[in-house]
């Protein structure tokens, strides 16, 4: 294939990740090897995503990131230093106008290669990007490169940012079940976790299995959650001893559909007189105070287990890095219209390649947990699962601090 | 003094913290030198406090930790490892049963020396137990030895276990606005930190300030909460940029004493009589959403901040450690009837030295943040305020992790 020479663009979209900002790097990086065999002069920054894009917002990241050490502190950095946009595009029709704003732009900047990182929405985007590129015949290479803690992403094994979020979650349940344990009056504490559709975060949870403790019951979105079964599992579990973890996604739900988190149980209204729209967690509290009656709290890991970078997981950051500076030198060789993706091709020892796949095979499709990674009772999850798990969470990242906190790199 | 030779005892009281194990493995270190030099021969754990030891539910912890090695490990273990209890000793009157038993299982075990992990309400019961063996002759060393998240005891500069939950805080803090400055939707985040009375975690959240970024707005239970000051202030702060951070303590209050959150209050009290709080966030949140119509959410950092031992403080646990070892062999010094002090002796460099003040001096007292730490608008804190807090969180410990996961040690 011709060597395709020009410019090149990034752009992050969609919910942050602790690992979001190392795939950014891991592109720089394979950018700027570009650059040094002629085929790439620039690379720009869009920021917050396509908005950016649109409206010329753009960085020049050689200039930015000059000084390469400042590559490894923006790979420590949560959440999109780019920015991040939820932007959704149009149909690609011939005569849309969007799309000819972007080839304009794409024509006065001579952007020639264009990466997208995030989930599905921005898969979506990449696809359609492609389509109409090919449509007016703007020769171009359009690589999407995954991006979700949720992991719901097809065919790659996982997904750059997940591995991270897991091991806040397993490190925080660890802590949360010392913690826990330290009284002897009988309690329940429910500790909600991110997942609406798929329960691969919930899952996680149980990754302190190893180091001998885990929830109690563990409950994901992929089965249909009883309000009974659940009560009787507690109450089970409060037989055998008096602290009871039990993990849950945000996205449980009743047979009929209903999640449990819009079930307004509890009644409680706030000051100006609306009822609180509980959370899962939340409704489940109020349940267990109703019919067991013991002491009962429940957690909502919220934000923290998607920006929590100081506890990311080397084993995701490294992949993250690698998959964004693959994905460069791929387009490079002609890919095009891809989603890269993390192939595990050994457990014993864990080892993965990256490759990739028509985007049109992953947009607007999810991955979740598999029935053989759920245990026969529907409230927990097996050692399959576990094993699966365990190996994107491992490493420890070599993080610098500074007046007692982790040091982030900004861009302006 | 003469030489007070005979066992010795330690427990555990009151809610856990990251730092509560590092002063149980300093009481351990001291108390195995006092071994080596003859004054002791054994060291009890009470297992749950004050009622391990009256249901004679110890451990030998000199066996326990044949291996020093697992003292480092104890040091990284979060919550309280003998567990804990919230048992309130009665008035010790000469005929009271409890102190009866007490001392008859002293003199069953010969112990000589009482060590107790604990906040303000352990202090009393050291108290206490030092008038009643008083009373009745029975030769005893008393020693407290602080630990809360709170920071609210009073005398001593800080308390063993607030550096790591501030460390916690500070980082987390960090981490959010990152992850809220990603979207250009105006946005609020309400950040919901513990603390019923004293504001010090709360002040914590500031202390970002050094990186760059800090919360637009803290409020602290010190000051008079005015829901239309805090509007104001919140619109102002979005008038400069989109993504509004406000950290809040769970104990702020109305001019009235009612606390914010008392919406959605539970009703339940412990037995200290202190109500259960949460959900200053959650009102706070509705009330944004009424007055301001914009995107809100509030975040409750919950357990996690008082058992994030993955990311404590260096400065709390070498100091803990330190502290529980100078309890020890104060105590074989003669100290009785005290509450071991952190004492400040110089800012730059940052120094402590170890002291002690007369139990009755602390119990039942607590230490707010003062006037001149708090911003004149009350929405704030000033740098002298930055300045105390700093050297707490600074250092990170060197923990051992396996299958990605922080090693924690098991007293069974």
């Amino acid at each position: 294939m011709e060597k395709l020479i020009g410019n090149a663009v990034v752009g992050q979209s969609g919910g942050p990740t602790a690992a979001i900002n190392a795939t950014l790097s891991g592109i720089i990086r394979g950018a700027m090897e570009l650059r040094d065999n002629g085929t790439v002069e620039k690379l720009y920054g869009m920021k917050n995503g396509i908005e950016g894009l649109l409206g010329e917002n753009l960085v020049d990241l050689f200039e930015v990131f000059a000084n390469k050490e400042d590559l490894k502190t923006l790979e420590h950095t949560p959440a999109a230093a780019l920015g991040s946009c939820r932007k959704k595009l149009p149909a690609p029709t011939a005569d849309d106008e969007t799309f000819a704003k972007i080839i304009d732009i794409f024509k006065k900047y001579n952007i020639r290669y264009f990466f997208y990182i995030g989930g599905n929405d921005s898969m979506d985007t990449v696809d359609k990007l492609s389509t109409y590129t090919d449509l007016c015949g703007y020769e171009m290479r359009v690589i999407g490169v995954p991006k979700t803690i949720d992991n719901d992403l097809p065919i790659t094994d996982h997904t750059p940012g997940f591995g991270s979020a897991a091991k806040y979650i397993a490190t925080m349940t660890q802590e949360i079940i010392r913690d826990c344990a330290v009284y002897q009056v009988k309690a329940v504490t429910i500790i909600e976790i991110m997942g609406r559709d798929a329960g691969w975060l919930t899952a996680s949870a149980a990754l302190c299995r190893r180091a001998g403790v885990e929830p109690d019951l563990i409950y994901l979105p992929e089965t249909v959650f009883n309000m009974d079964s659940f009560l009787n599992d507690v109450r089970a579990a409060l037989e055998k001893h008096p602290n009871v973890v039990v993990a849950i996604s945000e996205g449980i739900h009743f047979e009929n559909g209903d999640y449990v988190g819009s079930a307004n149980q509890s009644g409680a209204t706030d000051v100006f007189g609306h009822k609180y729209l509980s959370g899962s967690g939340k409704t489940l509290e109020y349940a267990v105070k109703d019919a067991i009656g013991c002491k009962v709290r429940s957690i909502e890991l919220n934000l923290c287990q998607r920006c929590a970078s100081h506890l990311a997981s080397e084993t995701d950051l490294s992949e993250s890095v690698l998959v964004g500076k693959t994905a460069a030198l791929a387009a490079a060789e002609g890919a095009s219209r891809v989603m890269m993706t993390i192939d595990r091709v050994s457990d014993t020892p864990y080892k993965v390649e990256i490759g990739n796949v028509s985007v049109s095979e992953v947009a607007n499709k999810v991955k979740l947990v598999p029935r053989e990674f759920i245990n026969e009772k529907e409230n927990g999850v097996t050692d399959a699962c576990v094993d699966y798990l365990l190996p994107l969470i491992k490493g420890e990242p070599d993080i610098r601090f500074e007046d007692g906190l982790p040091v982030h790199f900004i861009i302006k």
